[in-house]
């Protein structure tokens, strides 16, 4: 087999996709069949010995060579189609008629990929905590030093380094605690979502409330939500899933681009621990892990439009060409998700600072940066009088000089008007609970 | 002004936009900032007077042309600054300090669009609670009606016109409930999110705890959610709003997907109650909601990636474009959320089954619909005979004079391999809770 | 009728999209009515007396409402159906017959956008040409300025801030040549893409060849490109536009880019002409232009997308639904484009360079900006010892005073280390014909 | 290596992207890196001893472990940097010096991408043009064959089946030409853009002049377009790329969609040669081909959006995150192509049309599908008349029974109201040239 993607154009995913590949997502398949089979003798349809023979043959590794079963599953589509003929050749022929009983090819698919989901996603969010964790020692640790905030490119007012990181932690935790409140279901529909092949091999079985309980028994097998139906046309667990994970990268990428940003030359404020080298310049400290989060953070939304488009084209019991789609974007997407958060637990854990720069810019405007502070400053300047002060320190002169009265050092003082930066941080890294506990009070 | 949009080429949301227009958006930006002076009065630090002076001088209109405003509002790239100039200038001279007082632009501007959201998504839920409460009527009646399922444009096994509709349902209801459940906070974090003016403003008011209580005050005025922090630069609130109407517009432009495919001229089991016509061909009865909804969900998702977009490069304290881009976005997908959901209502209150080209394709294969129940019956075929049998059957024959044995009426009857349809349909219509109730036991 | 969308949200393209609003495009849709039938009598099929009637109704001024226009093409999914019937009403009856004479629904719609579109992109080229002009002087007044090229943030090797502005100029010039370069012609098909109703009227009116003369005969009428088959789902000509439009939105977002960073408090390089106030901060120059450029480009390709979506699902001989999705956001994307290349130009036009900040961000590595020269100076510098020198300067000490020998101080001098770029900017200003003139050598 | 990406997710793909895997990917980097050296020699700066030892080293096979060098890129940010040590070590050490001579990352991957791109686009091309020619063959064979045409989904009109296929060849001419006349530029700028290491070298090598010469004699050696200045920063060689690949997609996409929807159950005018099958119902004979072709195009516009977006945001001289982002979108808009053009070229020569089904479907509505024509034969029927004929055919009567006239047969009869359908199928198969040849008249 070629190496198709080894990672060469995706270096922000390097290492971090094991469970995404198509071996997992093989993997998962398999796991998919044998969990339909152990569900059925669950539910009291087949034999025990069956599900037994099943786990015996398949539970430990199926041989399945990955490139052959790809192209096998090109002229029907899908890899289900071939691959169920595999596993029935490497089951016992007693058991074989459990194997995929009254499956279809999507009942499959769709819930390997869930299952592939259900093993990526909590790696995401280890990583997320973990940032979290790091973003919160140091929000504490820089809780009180000031630092030039900017909107629109310019130097606004101050803020303080710690409440900048005390941001990107609230959105990051936002969006694991979306990944984790989600719904990952096995699917279990049958050929037109109905369960009729389910619910005749329960009957042939003389077990014929099996068939209902099946789908509930089938998503325990695989530590998967139970369905509260098939969903082989209500993609709302494929876009749920893709919206938190772009959610997430989101959270990131917007780190990202405050670490590349003050990392520049001109700023100098932040820097990652481990800086990218340049293949021509040496004194090149490049963001390197920020940019390879922002190449993420750019892709993803449209990969997340994807996911919707196919939603709202699932026409027909199982759409033309919608559910075809999904496949590979939500598996990019899980990619970029794993490899963006991996690298930003590690980022946010070197991120350095350096004090002095912090100063420098905020000394930069010369008092200008608590300019808004002056109209609200009776005592000291009226507010007509704003403009003609602000006037001479652009043009060269500190504010501290230019302001009147025995408080102008105090009201030039940047660390003086921070307003509740410190209270937001400190909330931040230790939020109320905003749903009480079951049981509390 | 010129009638820049009046909807022309967007059919599907012309007559549904009115929460949305730009004169909307300019009565909640003012309602923003009268609530602002309000929530500093309510929080003790303006006195009473000078709230009943800007409710009194704005509250009831503010005659603020449009047009012009948003000329005004190129320069400094947003229609705040110069709107606050305008609003001074209508209240007294005595209560004008407490017109955005310690605000920012984007406090405003972000809350006035969480205002108008909060405006347009009820009106998405109830649009989309009735069209769950017509489709829950519909499925009911059609419960036990049998119906090609079709999987990848073939007809695959047998289903009901209710379950269909079941599956509509649900996945409305889903996208409902998510509507229902978002977060829409209003935003106030001043210039760099530290909420230093307002501070200083409450301190000089000698109410100096009023700051800290501002932004929950000011939400509650607008009945908005309290912001658990500024979220200028987390944009969470703005990309679940996207999200979640995306989801919305999914759903109904699934259910669209099916109604236009089901009308085909071949198929003819659905149709519109009120279909189209045609300038030229005057038999047509064309699937015109269904278009309509189709071409607003073809749309959506793109608008929702860009949302994703300006969240992840949402740099500094305020981002140099990435914010002024999400507010054309935003408004038109709420834009389109309300008109695809009210088209929704409509149409399946009038959506008509034709009962006759519903059993027409269903007996259109002479029982091979029901080929996939073949091998599950052992005692009338076995396993070896079925493909025989589906030969005969394609050749010509009809599956119930082929199949041997005193069930072969039964087995090639569709009603009998509808599964769990019936069940389904049951459970969509009336879902048990997901969680219990408060107090419940 | 409500103002739907007067710029509010939108102030990038505020003055600037008369071309695309609902009026120009209901003038479009009168005018693609009227050409019909003015083709109709130069192929010698219709009387010209009828022509002159409708152009006599019509020329001038419809009268038409647009809201209930808009409102009355709900039903059947367009407007142009009760747009015929209007137009019908205010012609002789004579005449009246010649009105929308063979012609479906399409034909006069996407001729009308086509039409709307050859309107709007030789303003868009207007602008960006005149952003072109503007960008070679100013390239050339700073053809030899020596600035600090950076890469991934960071400061790397000279450049010139004439060739930055060569390098926006060249994309510009590269997007304004594919809009020239487009081909936008006129639709004429019929109902179902066999002009068989054309077919049916010339005959009746014994002009049997004027059929097939008839669509370029209405292209010429309107000034567009002859078709050279219906298009009416092969949609290349939209997604042509889409792609150029969204090239030259691209292009200016690169320029706006530049600015707002080389705008930065920390690096001062470039100022916007009239740049942008704000509500609280007096001091703050904000790149407003640059800021609306870059929420145009976050938006644009996205748009473009749906475009790709709508050609990609045409359907049967005319879809339900991608057509309709083409509308709103061609309208949108001509709109974006207008706006971004007029504000382009106001731009580029007032672009001012601060001299000494470019000094001074160019001297802020000490000489390390040519740290990658070190390498290829093997008289003055073994290339063994480049890591020390770079490691002195990086400690604080000055490139010229670390390097040995006579040619230290020039080594050092980032003017002697800008390569080719004069020579990049003098071809860009000037560049060579990359095709020989007809009749050349 | 794990099997990243075996295509188990991606069957539209399977078999058909040698052209640019990973392995294809690092070979291109490897040739870019010696054309590099081969251009040195060719300007005359390097020795050719230096070029021909490069060539033996390299020329023949590298044996960089992919996986390693995928690992060992991710710290810089691109896979460039190790690549280059690992070279320069297969190199003897008095060639050395010229592996890489002057050059920066980008210079070598955009290079190298362009290669890739160089090579699968006229494999695209070339399948493009197979289909092209079936197609041809296939409207010639069913030119005069009548059969309904369909808009928003309703019978309109008669077209042929030749027509229908006349109008995809034209779409996928269109995008084959496109294809065919992009230019696809090697990169050489140097670390700023400025080329100013280049000059260094040639000028140490006494060849002044070798550096201004050095960009078309690499790309000469590269077969390459000659870039007419570095495009580092100007990404329109890779956006219109992306557009012509994304152009190809939708034109067999809506190909696949007619398909597809011909195939359906219902209507059962067109099957693929080699229809896929299912995993539990026998009988079914799913459009697998078109389903897949409709899985690439749903996916490729916005990939094509993602390029658009690392265009406009390409700031600086090299951007922090926007140039990594286009990599693996490129890579998988190529792949798509390639897959999708491959499985088009075969879907098409296969394609089979079921004549009874065609003239069935024609027959369907009794004669409405010419009801348009009605109103344009006055000899036979009053247009006041022509509501009441569609009437009683829509209540089941056959319109020739209906009509008066001794024409009524004629008129009523489909095969004589198919326009210029004939005319517009020979045109297509046989389009004139749209210039004139060199040397004509």
């Amino acid at each position: 087999m070629t190496d198709l993607d080894a990672g060469l154009l995706s270096p922000v995913t390097v290492g971090h996709d094991d469970a995404v590949t198509d071996a997992a997502v093989l993997d998962a398949l398999v796991q998919a069949e044998v969990a339909l089979t152990r569900a059925w003798a669950a539910v009291g349809a087949a034999p025990q010995s069956a599900a037994d023979a099943v786990v015996e043959a398949l539970g430990d590794g199926h041989g399945i060579d990955l490139a052959s079963l790809a192209a096998a599953g090109v002229a029907g589509g899908n890899p289900v189609i071939p691959l169920v003929t595999l596993l029935k050749e490497r089951v016992p022929a007693d058991a074989r008629a459990w194997v995929h009983a009254g499956a279809t090819s999507q009942d499959i698919l769709d819930t390997a990929l869930m299952l592939v989901a259900a093993r990526a996603v909590p790696q995401i969010v280890v990583a997320l905590r973990t940032a979290e964790h790091h973003l919160a020692a140091f929000a504490l640790a820089r809780r009180d030093q000031v630092a030039a905030a900017r909107t629109l490119t310019q130097h606004a007012v101050p803020t303080t380094v710690g409440l900048r990181a005390a941001t990107w932690l609230r959105s990051i935790r936002r969006a694991a605690d979306r990944l984790e409140g989600l719904t990952l279901p096995a699917q279990l529909g049958g050929a037109g979502g109905t369960l009729a092949a389910f619910v005749q091999i329960a009957r042939n079985a003389g077990a014929d409330a099996a068939a209902a309980a099946l789908p509930a028994a089938y998503a325990a097998e695989l530590a998967l939500d139970a369905p509260d139906a098939p969903w082989h046309v209500t993609r709302w667990p494929v876009t749920e899933l893709g919206d938190a994970l772009v959610q997430a990268i989101d959270a990131v990428g917007k780190l990202a681009a405050d670490v590349a940003t003050l990392s520049r030359t001109e700023i100098g404020e932040l820097a990652e621990g481990a800086a990218g080298g340049s293949s021509a310049m040496p004194q090149k400290q490049n963001p390197a892990a920020s940019v390879l989060l922002r190449s993420a953070a750019l892709r993803a939304p449209q990969l997340g439009a994807t996911l919707h488009l196919a939603s709202a084209l699932a026409v027909d019991e199982r759409p033309d060409g919608a559910w075809h789609a999904e496949w590979p974007t939500l598996r990019e997407l899980l990619r970029l998700a794993l490899g963006a958060s991996a690298n930003t637990a590690t980022l946010v854990e070197g991120l350095a600072v350096d004090d002095a720069a912090v100063q420098r810019n905020l000394d930069l405007t010369r008092g200008l940066i608590v300019a808004e502070r002056l109209s609200h400053e009776p005592d000291t300047i009226a507010r007509a009088d704003v403009p003609g002060v602000v006037a001479a320190v652009a043009a060269g002169a500190d504010l501290a000089d230019v302001l009147p009265g025995p408080r102008a050092g105090e009201i030039a003082d940047p660390a003086g008007y921070t307003g509740l930066a410190a209270d937001l941080v400190d909330r931040a890294v230790a939020p109320e609970p905003t749903t009480p506990e079951p049981g509390a009070a």
